[in-house]
This record gives structure tokens, sequence and C-alpha cells, in this order.
């Protein structure tokens, strides 16, 4: 295992953009949450929420770079019925992050490898181990774990 | 305490009505709510859950006696955007009720008492407590508290 | 406003087919989600539920016809961590329904239309809308709105 | 449709007050929320958390003006079993609104009307069309969905 | 892979027992799960419910074979604050059970292995996986990881 | 009831850390919670969330004091499947406390009492008051008031 120094690691700053909506229904809000992944946000997701006069409702966060906040309420004023928009900046810290293709005997698989001082972290990428899950008709664990295994196989040679 | 038979249970049905709500707002639900609520249905909720297509939505629960199924589907379909309900038949048993009014020092509040074979439970009536909470401008859990405290001092006398 | 008898109403069952799953993340749950809609339930969701030792888990909930039963059974199998499954038949009552497609002045959108009893109620397709949102770069809500009061103003020519 | 620069945009800040709430049951939280808008803030919720030792639990959340940050802290302490706050502040945007009263075929509803840039949205105040509501014995959301349809026809005149 | 009929599947019933609790906090909620663990239900598990009057509530659920029924109502009487349950009878299948032991570098890790029909599934067991996390200061998931590796790695020979 | 100045309050800082997950289970969740805790921090948990591309997902929260950040962020990014944290500061407002041992019945529970100001609370420690609902067979509810009582008939003296 690695013993270098916390030196690659990153960071920088994000906005936490906040908006609550009780006003909207669930399919509409998936449009909002199109518009804003469409545009380039890092996140967005709902949270549900107990609101004021037995009202079920979400929160909407949109987490992006601090350059877009302007672009950002005018897509969430524009594609929700909310009123108004408040957000704070947050820091924040983030892996090094590096891609690979493993071969798998269903096929190849993205893997994402992240660093953060003497920590590794690998994740599959969703997208590509579903495409495999689809076409051979395995569950989508199988393929995920599998790429695991072949990625740390040949590690060990 | 009590060691009598368990003979003072109440035993019943009850149905269970399921709708799940993906179109309608928060603010929208909360008046078919109102309106199962005004009908007479024992209890009604919502719960968040995670539906198609990045759809944030709503199960609908309604609680109530087998005779008003036919009346609680036609406010359901009236009141909410949903096509369609389901329900099934539930057993129950509950606790054998009775009620009592409390002397506090800040005023009266009534409690319910619950009788289960060999088990009793006391419960503070939270409209009678918001009452005296909102005139003597007290914190709810001073009133709710002080009618057990009261409740139990009186037993023991 | 119509006055027939409470006749075109359609009662039939489904089954609500239930797994707990502690041990499988969101990312991998989703395809499961796809899995049995590609398969035609007529509908999957997830509800989040506080489960024992600290564990966030989710509840999977199934609603699909009886005789699709076996089928989903394995599907869920296959396709999630799950070691097992639990169902019930429930009733279930559906409003008629037909379609109509809307002309509107930014394009075509299909509704909707139910029937229950002497209720009627209309709903907008969300995908048809979309669409038209894209395209022309409008609020999903105002592209639904419109196609709603394109369908009023021609029912009181 | 309007060509405006982005002028007549509001900023301006936003407390945003939090405690994690785990000892204390929902119906007296209730009476939390229920101070905390008799005092006048901008909004109050609860957002359902997963929090230690198996405990299901709330986290309640508070946005307020900045000068009423003291009050709101002791409203909380003395109204929930939480023994602490915490709080940042946001930067908030909101549309320029104004009210205005829309005449339908069932009655009077009010709307509410923002601007922001070039943006315009409406909304339909819940309130005054839920009194409507009750008193035709209508949907809520038919008497909503009217007030916007006149509102929009009258533009058109 | 397996080829044989779907022969060893296990069917049998189970009971799902439901309470809403509004008037309790989640910490004594805490204790009602212990209570219900220690007796021996399958499941136990709070879903957040948007109850009547603001209140934010939970529906606790529990799983259970149906000759506990009567232990079950009594334990929840008792050990929480509702007044009666409500439970129905529900169709189970699982899969069949074994377990095995796995060496790996780490520790020795105990693994499921569920077969139903010609579908087979592996799991590792949490609480064997957490010891040697904590013993060897390793993320649990590094260890349930190298379990699946080393059972598939065993396979293979 | 008391009268003093507004002198006993303590203000501080804390930081708030976040994390979204959506491709860890909440059985691995479970242990990162578990590791956050046994490192000291302030409080941890889990916000069920609506995340992109149907998955269901939570936000990890962590409350501790500024100095922890660094540790804290590396507990997270080794312990959880999360590439990425982001945090702020936010300020804080706790009640002195102080701890009591009551006498009662049952047996000697542990209290905490809160100073803001001129407002007093008395919360009763769960653990203390678990151990004797465990060895007295009763329900935590009732050996929490009895405690509760048990303080106030002291205070009456
Ligand atoms: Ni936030
Ligand atoms: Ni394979
Ligand atoms: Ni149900
Ligand atoms: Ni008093
Ligand atoms: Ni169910
Ligand atoms: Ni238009
Ligand atoms: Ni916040
Ligand atoms: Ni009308
Ligand atoms: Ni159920
Ligand atoms: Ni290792
Ligand atoms: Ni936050
Ligand atoms: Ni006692």
């Amino acid at each position: 295992e690695q013993s270098k120094k916390r030196v690659n690691t990153k960071s920088d700053s994000v906005i936490e953009v906040h908006a609550n909506i009780d006003d909207q229904s669930g399919e509409q809000l998936s449009f909002t949450m199109k518009k804003l992944f469409d545009f380039g946000v890092y996140d967005t997701f709902f949270t549900p929420i107990f609101s004021k006069k037995n009202r079920p409702a979400y929160q909407l966060t949109v987490l992006a770079k601090e350059s877009a906040l302007e672009d950002i309420i005018l897509i969430i004023i524009k594609n929700s019925s909310t009123f108004g928009v408040r957000w704070n900046v947050m820091q924040r810290k983030i892996m090094q992050r590096k891609f690979e293709i493993i071969n798998t005997k269903h096929g190849q698989v993205k893997i994402k490898i992240g660093i953060f001082g003497n920590l590794k972290k690998v994740s599959v990428e969703y997208a590509s181990a579903e495409k495999i899950a689809e076409e051979k008709n395995l569950p989508i664990g199988t393929v995920m774990e599998e790429a695991k295994r072949e990625y740390y196989k040949n590690l060990e040679v």
C-alpha cells in the first residue's frame, strides 16, 4: 500500500442552491432536474420535507461551480414553481480521478480510480456496466463485481 | 398492577386504501387529506416514494371501516389526480378507550386511557394541551407532562 | 356535467409485491426498477425505511397483474440483493380511460381522459408535453397548462 | 412577452437555522412549527433523517430574516426538546411579486404574479382557492386551473 | 451455471403488522424495535409518513411468522404509544440458504449462499465482515469485496 | 421561575460536512456512521434523497468541531464510496448542561438539565433509562416519565 504525503488532494468551492417546492408535481420536478443536468451542474436532488399546512413538499438542492450561479437561478425560476432561491458557498475536497477500461469475460467496463493522499478507491462506472448487463441479461451487480475482480487480479500480476 | 385475563380487547377489520401520486402538488394533496378527514376516515397519510422516470412521488394511504369503501374511492378519485386506487382488508386490534379530564395548575387537560388485557396506557389529548399551551404561553411538552404527572399523583392517593 | 349511474367503473385485482433491501446501492436499485418496467409491471417504487442496526434501507414495491407473479419474483430475486419477497392480492378500481390529441400553439400534446361514474378527469401525458417543452425551450408547466386550456376551450364551443 | 434587462430582481440574505430532534414526538413538533409561523418566519419544515442508535429523527429547518435570529433561537429552545441550534447565512434572490383577484365562474380567486428579469410566473393562492373548493364542493385542482385559465383569457383580450 | 428445474424454492406466509405513531420520539421507537428483534421477528422498520395536523410521523412495520401474532401485538401495545395495530397475511417465497466460511487474507468472513431455481446469489454476512474491518482498520467494502473475490476464486479451481 | 439575564448561553461554531452517496448500501453506510462516532463527531445522520437517473440515495451529514475537519474528510473518503465532500461553517448556540442522578422506584436514571437564559429544560438520558427498562421489563416511556416525575417532585419540596 502507498505511503505518499497528502499532496494530491484537490480543494475548491461549490455553491449549494436550495428552493422549497410544495406547489408542483413530482412529474414536473423531474423536468426541472433534467434541465439542470442538461446545463451541467455537478448534482441535483430532491429531499422530501414536511412543510406547513399539512403539505408534503420537496427541497430542491443544486450543487455547481460558483460561476454558474446566475444561470442556475434562471433555470430554477423558469422551470419550477418556486418564487425564490437561496444559496451559499461551501468548501469542497475531491479525490484525484482517472479512468481505466477493464476487460471482463462479459465485455469492457469502465472504472474510476480515486486518489486522495494515501487513500485509493475504485468505482465501477454504472453506465458501462448497465450496457453489458442489458446485452448479456445479467444482474448489474454481477457485472460490476466482475469488473472489480478483474481490476484487482491485474494488480496482483 | 392488574392481572385480568386478556378479555377486554377489541378485534375488527379495517380497509387500507392506496393510490400513488406523482402528478399533483403537495399543496393540493393537503386538500385531498382534508376531504378524507372531513368524511370521517380513521387515518390518512402520505409516504414519500421514489417513483419511475426520476419522479419523487407520494403514496396516499387511507384507513377506514370497510363500509366506507365506495365513498372513499369517490373522494380520492374526485379530489386527487390519481386514475385508480387499490385496497385490501386488514385485521385490527385496538385498546379499549376511555377519557378523563385532568386538572392541572395551568388548566384542564383531556387524557385517553387505553386498556388491553393487563396492559394500560395513558395518552394526553394533544388538542386540549395545545389550547392551554397557547393560552399560558408554555411549551406543549410542559403541559402534557404536567397532565400525566397529575394523573399519576391522583392514582397514588 | 354528466349524471349517468356509476356503471363504467372497472374493478379487478392487482398483486403488491414487497422486498426490503439494505445491502444494495441506489444506483443498482435503479437497474432493478428498469428490469421490472421492461417486463411490464403496472408500477414499481422504492420507499425509504429506517431498518435495523442503524441501516437506512428501501422497501421495493411492485404492482402488477396476478398472472405475472412468478416472473416478477424471478426478476426481483435475480436483479436485486434480496433473498426473498412477500406479496398479497389487492382489489383495484380504475377509471375508464381514453386518449385525445390536443393542438396547442406550441405543438400537439396527448391527454388522458378518465371516467368513473359521473366523475371525469383530464390529465396531460407528460412524455408528449416534455417533447414540446424541450423543443420550444418552455417550462413543462406552461406546456401542460396550455394543453388543458385548449381542451376546455374546445369543450365550450 | 417581455424583454427588459434583468433589473427587477431582489437580492438579500436569509438565515437557515437547523436543529436535530430525536427525542420529541411529531405531534409535539407540530406545535414547534406553529410557534415559529406565529412569530413570522419565512418558512419552517421537518426533514426525516436516519440518526444514531437506530433512531428515526427529524431535522428542523427555519428560514427567516437575519434580525430574527435571537428570537428564533429562543422559540426553538423553548418549544422543542433540542439543547442547541446551528445556523448560517444564505444569499437569496426572489421574484418581484404582485397580487391580483381573478373572477371565475365559481368565485374570486387570488393569484400571485412573479417577475424576475424577463421571466414571469403565475401562481394561484391556495387559501383563496380552497375556500371556493369547499363552498362549491369542487376539487381544488379544478378551482386553481380555472383561475389560471381566466387569467390567461384576460391577457389575450 | 446450473439448470435444475424451479424445485428448491420455499413458499410460506408471513404477517405484516402496521401501527402509525405520531406521539412518541424516535429515541423511544428504537426501544420498540429492540424489543421486537429480541423477541425474534423476521424484520421491523419505520417508514417516515406525513400525517394529519402537520405531524411528521412513522409507520411501524413488523414481519413475522403468523403464530407470533399475539405476542407481537402485546409487544407493540406495551412498548409503543400506539392504541392499536392492524395486520394481514402475505405470501412469501425465499431462497434456500446455506452458509460458508471464507478465508481471506484479513481473516475469516461468513457468506450466505441463496439458491432459487437456477438462480444463485452470494451475500457477505455484514457482522463477520465488520469484525475484521474493525480489527484491521479497513473499509467495510474492502473486506466484503475480498470475501466475494475469494469465494469466486475458489469456484474457478 | 428564574429571571436572570441571558448570560449563560454558549456560542461557538461547528462544521457541517456533506457527501451524497448513491453507490453504497445502507448496511455499509452504518459502518461509515460507526467510524465517525468512534472518532468523536457531534452528530452524523443520513437523509434520504431523490437523485439523478432514478436513483434513491442518501446525503451523509456530519457535525463536528472545525479542528476535526481533516480527520473527518479522511474517515469519510476511506469509509464510504464517495469521491468528495463539501462543508461549511455554521454558528451554534447550545444550552449550558449539567447532569443529575434521579432515584426512581425502579432504579437510578440520569437526567440532563439545560439552561439558556431564563429557559430551563430537563431531558432523561436514554441509555440509563433503557438499562432499567430492560432489567425491569418496563416500557421505556414509563421509566423516562417516572424519572421526570421524581425530578419535579424533588423540586417542589
Ligand atoms: Ni443546505
Ligand atoms: Ni458471469
Ligand atoms: Ni400497504
Ligand atoms: Ni408549569
Ligand atoms: Ni404493503
Ligand atoms: Ni406559450
Ligand atoms: Ni442546511
Ligand atoms: Ni367548474
Ligand atoms: Ni402494508
Ligand atoms: Ni486488503
Ligand atoms: Ni446543509
Ligand atoms: Ni412503575
